[in-house]
């Protein structure tokens, strides 16, 4: 028969075993982070109709797009989890309560250049709120102290959240007479941080006309260490402004209601976030060390998620974190936990007698305790027996013998200190579970000390 | 603008909110009962090369397969997670300690034709054990004990894992000289159940030529209340049977050891599964009271996962349910479990004052203690407010007024008993967490007590 050589599609994450616990650990933290803030989960169809996935139609996402024909059927893969939210609310909205408080985490699909560290399907974990009419302010308070607990509970510490108000920008604009070129500006100042001063100042000058003064006040303004004392001065000058300039403030005064330490969090009037779509607070979050990764968690306000499905009026605020992207950039930087225990059972039954009854009504009562437990029964030698516990790294191994049987014992070698011990196999069960609790889970990510 | 009509494509299951709950429940139940037995979790891309997916060819799969092309790539949607498996396990077999246990639950993609009950995107939860070279026969007496574990898990009680041996089958036509029509055959006594014994007579004698006597002594045999006594009149016939008898033998014997209770059990000769690559223990699952469901967890023993993709000998066990089906009948037929809690928070927090401030730190202090927190911030009448609570289920409302903070205290609100008491600020995160995890999860299924 002919071998098919196997492959993997490039621009495709598929793990070994032990990173693979390592990203469903990340999966399973960020779902009980989102759980604690009273998010329901969601799960909703990869393939849609193409007529309903893209009715918004244009963008530079469309040419990413998998499209494709089954039968009649005009289908395309999806490329993000918000418009199937959109979809998904305008379609059960009678049978849904509002404020929807949603998170979703699943695959997505772009069809993008191969690139090492880009994925063409890849996990977005995001969160929505989504109001009926209209949405009260303090969610988006709340959304930096969600960011903080997920990040905190994956292990990352040396993290900023950065917010800013689109509304407070827009003011700004209308207020230094760059309305106009609002859309063309916002898109320059949000590359600031990767082009630096000199060459924003260019673009706004050269390009759009803006006079040197007002592109060096804005700027100015935008690098400003106190942002919002400085944009003090800019109130009582336009509505749109004083608007966002009350939304900021809000923000801000319940960080530490909500839990968010100061040194993890800014005000940061250089974020514009480049999607149309946003309307109020927008977010971003850099990792300290790795400024260069970009931002990791990101979203914002917007005021009608569903126009395109529905006329009614469905304001939200959201954010979403590229996880296979991030998962990726943490180990290549070395900063998965290496001692995190990724082995597929706590403890591995030896059977030494031909009958493997007893070892397997051991096995049972172990997995009774809650231990994750594999009888090996291959015929190898005894060496290799153990070689496979320790090459999946396996905490534990019971041997159970003649002897031992007959004894009503069972001896239990711990892997990682070497120390063996006779325990009863009565009292086996327990004490073993309080041995593999004992070694803990830890947290996915762990910086370096120095940081 | 336009409206574009949203939908979801048929053959797609959507999940309401608190539907989607129950459904993360089993598949989180079914990820806690494989890892007890040592399997490792695998995620693979949706997406494969059409070349490396389909170099089986042919079968009747291929017709209903999403394929398309993208730039120069011909691609295809998985349709099981067999053959994603297959190509993983000879890809990574390098990075791979045998016998390597994994467990995977993820969507797969068959374009059928669209049918009620009938899936064109749905959950398969499979596990496999694969050997290199050789794998013991005591996997495959573990497989029940898996299938026990897992359904009862769910809250699944009337339920009976059927268990046959394809080398006993093979091994009696042989012996009964039906070896030359043993497909045609276990074709047709597969369908026994679904169409009588008559009728399959009818097709062995008049199809395939078997004479009477010997479909008749068939059939005698494959429906004998004690299949394994009445096996033993064609021992030491033929090598394939003996062997086939044995293993058979081994499974039933540890059968106990592993923990099935005797009435969940059954060795049934009418069992053959149909795919070809079944080798020696087959396993169907069915519900007592629900029959015409047919199999809710089927698998069996293969000689050689990946040969379509290396040249190494994988034998293998393994067993597959598909949820998205399961959890529709489980829908269809009323036995999910209502009473379960589906909301998304265990607490409502209800601000009575216009600042957040104190409303948000009690949030935070309740998340500190692990309960599923939510601010209900909307200017809503207090009736609203509460009509929100009753909606989601949410079990518990705290109120927050100027009294109580002057006091230190938060009323607190029981939404299924009325009662309502008035709880110290300080001590409400350990109370709350207490009554919160005492109103308790239980199974997603419930079956009528009346069975």
């Amino acid at each position: 028969m002919a071998i098919q050589k196997p492959r993997t599609l490039s621009g495709f994450m598929e793990l070994l075993p032990g990173d693979q616990v390592l990203f469903d650990r990340m999966v399973a933290l960020l779902r009980e982070s989102y759980s604690l803030y009273g998010f329901t989960p969601l799960d909703t169809p990869a393939i849609e109709s193409s007529e309903v996935l893209l009715a918004k139609g244009g963008g530079e996402t469309e040419k990413q797009i998998y499209r494709f024909t089954k039968g009649d059927s005009d289908l395309s893969l999806r490329f993000d989890l918000t418009v199937p939210l959109a979809k998904y609310v305008a379609l059960h909205y009678n049978e849904l309560t509002f404020p929807f408080r949603r998170f979703q985490i699943g695959k997505v699909y772009r069809g993008e250049r191969a690139q090492r560290g880009r994925f063409r399907e890849f996990y977005q974990a995001d969160i929505d709120v989504i109001g009926d009419g209209a949405l009260d302010i303090s969610n988006e308070a709340e959304i930096p102290s969600i960011i903080y607990r997920a990040f905190t509970s994956l292990g990352l510490e040396r993290f900023k959240i950065r917010v800013n108000n689109r509304k407070v920008l827009n003011g700004l604009f209308d207020i230094l007479g760059l309305g106009e070129r609002a859309g063309d500006v916002m898109r320059t100042i949000d590359k600031l941080e990767k082009i630096g001063r000199e060459k924003v100042l260019a673009i706004l000058t050269d390009d759009f006309g803006v006079s040197a003064a007002a592109a060096a006040g804005l700027l100015d303004l935008l690098e400003s260490p106190d942002p919002l004392t400085a944009l003090e001065a800019y109130r009582a000058k336009d509505e749109t402004f004083d608007a966002g300039l009350e939304e900021l403030g809000t923000v801000v005064k319940y960080m530490s209601a909500f839990g968010v330490p100061a040194d993890h969090f800014m005000v940061d009037l250089t974020i514009a976030r480049g999607l149309d779509y946003y309307t109020g607070t927008v977010y971003e979050t850099v990792m300290l060390d790795h400024p260069e990764i970009g931002s990791i968690c990101s979203g914002g306000r917007y005021d009608n998620l569903a126009e395109y499905y529905t006329d009614k009026q469905l304001p939200g605020v959201g954010i979403s974190i590229g996880l296979t992207r991030l998962f990726f950039v943490l180990q290549d930087q070395g900063l998965l936990n290496g001692d995190l225990i990724t082995a597929p059972a706590d403890v591995l039954v030896l059977p030494m007698t031909e009958d493997l009854s007893h070892a397997i009504s051991l096995s049972t009562s172990l997995r009774g305790a809650g231990i994750r437990t594999q009888v090996y029964t291959e015929p190898k030698k005894f060496k290799a027996k153990m070689n496979y516990a320790n090459k999946l790294g396996i905490p534990f191994v019971a041997f159970l013998g003649e002897d031992e049987v007959r004894a009503g014992k069972v001896t239990v070698k711990n892997m990682l200190t070497g120390e063996q011990e006779s325990l009863d196999l009565g009292a086996a069960p327990t004490a073993l579970a309080a041995r593999a609790a004992a070694l803990g889970g830890g947290a996915p990510i762990r910086e370096p000390a120095n940081g």
